[in-house]
Parts: structure tokens; C-alpha cells; sequence
């Protein structure tokens, strides 16, 4: 069993991103490359102003999100978008996490959900 | 694009299942349905005596692990097992993860990976 240390460490599943709320903005911006406005992400993440602009700030500060400010018919507009380097970052989480789920499908298949007995239950 | 709304919320991610150590924890018990002996467990998860202790006690505070303390070899064993309920919302989760990777591969089609260019190149 030695050989097996580690085995379900996951040390591939970057705390940064990891978390929830950030786990639902990376996948938002990773479906939209060329970026999202603000009230877009938000939507689709059922965020709140304060806690997107919270986890963009972390993202932003690791370099795996931008933030581009310009006008859009003559209104002020934000826009979301993964850097190539946060791309990256955020397909190497992703091959650990499909690893996860591959240990999981397998012990799902390994032992088959069965109906529960009851203490009631004769059989 | 109103009817997206949340379509990133991934509110199916149990919270107290995401935390990466717990992750690790319920995903090598999932694959020993018998149980396993704590140190064997600390282990395969490369978590420390403390830590272990730590998730596991939340994990067991919330009816999802259960801990079996007896006598093997004249010797005191913890076990610790995956209780039916807590497999049950294991899979709950691992569906919801699922989706995760499902969406991100989609996204990874829609927009493969190119060759990063360098402002030297001439192509």
C-alpha cells in the first residue's frame, strides 16, 4: 500500500481556483474567450455585484483574469476576460479534477448502488 | 441570454465536500466501501495526523463518515467508513462536478489550443 501514498492528494487542484464561486467565473470566461462584460458573468454566475468584483480582484491579482475598462455607446463598460496564462492554469485544474471523477467512476462501478434494507425489510 | 442565468452557479458543490483535503478524504473511502484503517487513510490523502482528524470530525459531524473504533491484534484500529447517506451526497456532488467538466471540455472544443506567438515571430 505504500506505493500508493498520496494517491488521493489532488495536489493538482489549485486552491485559487478551486473555490466554488471562482470555479463557476473560470468556466463562464473559459466558455467565452473573448471576455464578458460584468453584469453578463454576474448573471450567469448568480453572483452578487460585491462578490464577483471580490473574486475578479483575487483572479486579476493572479494574473489569470484581466479586467479591460472602455466605453460601449458612450457608457462606461467592463469586461471580463482568463489570460492565456490563466487559461492554462485553469487546464491544468481541470485534468486534475477529471481525475477526480475518473476515481469516483470507479468506485461507483466497483460497488454498485444497492437498495438499502430496513431492519423491517425480511429479505 | 436572461434564460442562462446561473447556468455557472454550480450550487450542486456541497461546500463542505469541495474543501480539496475532504475531496481527497471521501474519494479514497468511496473506493473502500469497507472502510479503512486512519492511518492507512492519511496515507493515500498525504494529510497529516491533525488534519485528518480535523475533516474527518466535520465529515462525521455532519453524518457523512462514520468512525468505527475497536480492537484488532490486541491493538486499539480506527476505521473510518463512508456512511450510506454520505455516499449518497458524495454522488450528488460528483454529478454536479461532472457537469464542471463537461462544460470545460465543451469550451476547450469550441476554442482549441493554439500556439502562442511571440511578438519575434514573423508568421
Amino acid at each position: 500500500m505504500s506505493s500508493d501514498a498520496g494517491r488521493y492528494e489532488y495536489a493538482g487542484l489549485d486552491r485559487l481556483l478551486h473555490e466554488r464561486a471562482r470555479l463557476g467565473v473560470l468556466a463562464g470566461l473559459a466558455a467565452h474567450p473573448k471576455g464578458l462584460p460584468f453584469n453578463d458573468l454576474k448573471r450567469l454566475c448568480g453572483l452578487t455585484d460585491g462578490n464577483l468584483s471580490r473574486h475578479l480582484s483575487v483572479l486579476q491579482s493572479a494574473g489569470i483574469v484581466e479586467i479591460i475598462k472602455d466605453f460601449h455607446r458612450n457608457r462606461p463598460r467592463t469586461t471580463c476576460r482568463l489570460t492565456p496564462a490563466g487559461r492554462q492554469r485553469f487546464a491544468s485544474y481541470l485534468d486534475q479534477l477529471e481525475q477526480v471523477v475518473a476515481d469516483a467512476a470507479r468506485a461507483r462501478k466497483a460497488q454498485p448502488a444497492r437498495p438499502r434494507r430496513t431492519l423491517a425489510d425480511p429479505a
